[in-house]
């Protein structure tokens, strides 16, 4: 955790982008988040044909990205990490911020095994961390 | 918000039908939740191959349609757009409600960003869309 | 429901361990629930091309497997759960479980319809399953 999936158009962003993307993503939540290991961001691009997107009935070229994150951020990290998403994505692709969603859901950490063992709740990080020999 | 993903076997869904549903999606969603903007509403389809999909562990043709929602509409709201959904798919595509599942998955909204700005708490629409220039 | 979505690199796994899976994926959710018919148990697998997907902001080749299940399972059975398959995925394809990340997101009963019902809250299955003629 966390995943984030952004689902575009066919062939809207570069190969390029989509790496400046996944390491501005990766930043922002590592930033926001105190020390998530880099390693547990997961990024996927989706794309969508034409005739397979739609928005308001209409077809659509707009940019979904939707993360799903450990349970526990505040409010107001929250709202950091969504506006720092949107503004990336905005100033890596050119996408006016009309064009942008960006959502996050809560997973309890309860509800996640990754490497083989359940994650840590907020606040145990480091005694997990350094439980599984892994370091931030 | 709402995105609706329809999951369906490859080329079971023909185009006419998908630009039916993403409209009928649209208008039933909107209908029900008194006066979201139709531009808000984004259906995608996701079409996978055969030896992806399976049910009981067996081949699967089921359609799989699972909507991100805002948070606070009621249970009498979420009823009658899961079922009006279901009932819709199976008048377009024709396929028989056992072969259907549809799904909604609450998102706050202080958890989405959409056009550079969090989406207002149900109650907070009017204020929100005068505030940034839209229009139901 | 439940619906399992796993997320791999394109032509990681082949046609029979997906298929095996599936059935590992099918058998283990319907052991830990005691009865959940196999065929409300879906499986799709998202194959994603290089490029496409990033962990730590580098190239990805890890398996993320993320559940919708109905809510109400109890803390002990989601981990034999997320613990189980992640252990299966490890013995069909020979990933290391460094490399697996295996995630269930709840969602109430009252927010899905399948087969044209709306699902039973947990202890209700029985009557539910009698009342429209469906067997474990």
């Amino acid at each position: 955790m966390p995943i984030y999936r952004c689902t575009v158009p066919q062939a809207s962003v570069t190969s390029e982008q989509k790496a400046e993307i996944a390491r501005e993503i990766t930043r922002i939540h590592c930033e926001l988040t105190s020390g998530t290991p880099a390693g547990f961001v997961h990024v996927i691009f989706e794309e969508v044909q034409s005739g397979n997107r739609f928005s308001g009935g209409e077809p659509s070229s707009k940019a979904l990205i939707v993360g799903r994150i450990r349970a526990g951020r505040s409010g107001e990290v929250k709202a950091k990490l969504l506006l720092g998403i949107s503004e990336a994505w905005k100033r890596v692709t050119g996408q006016p911020e009309r064009d942008i969603l960006v959502a996050v859901q809560d997973v309890p950490a309860r509800d996640v095994v990754e490497g083989g063992w359940v994650l840590p709740e907020p606040g145990q990080e480091d005694a997990w961390l350094s439980e599984h020999g892994l370091t931030r």
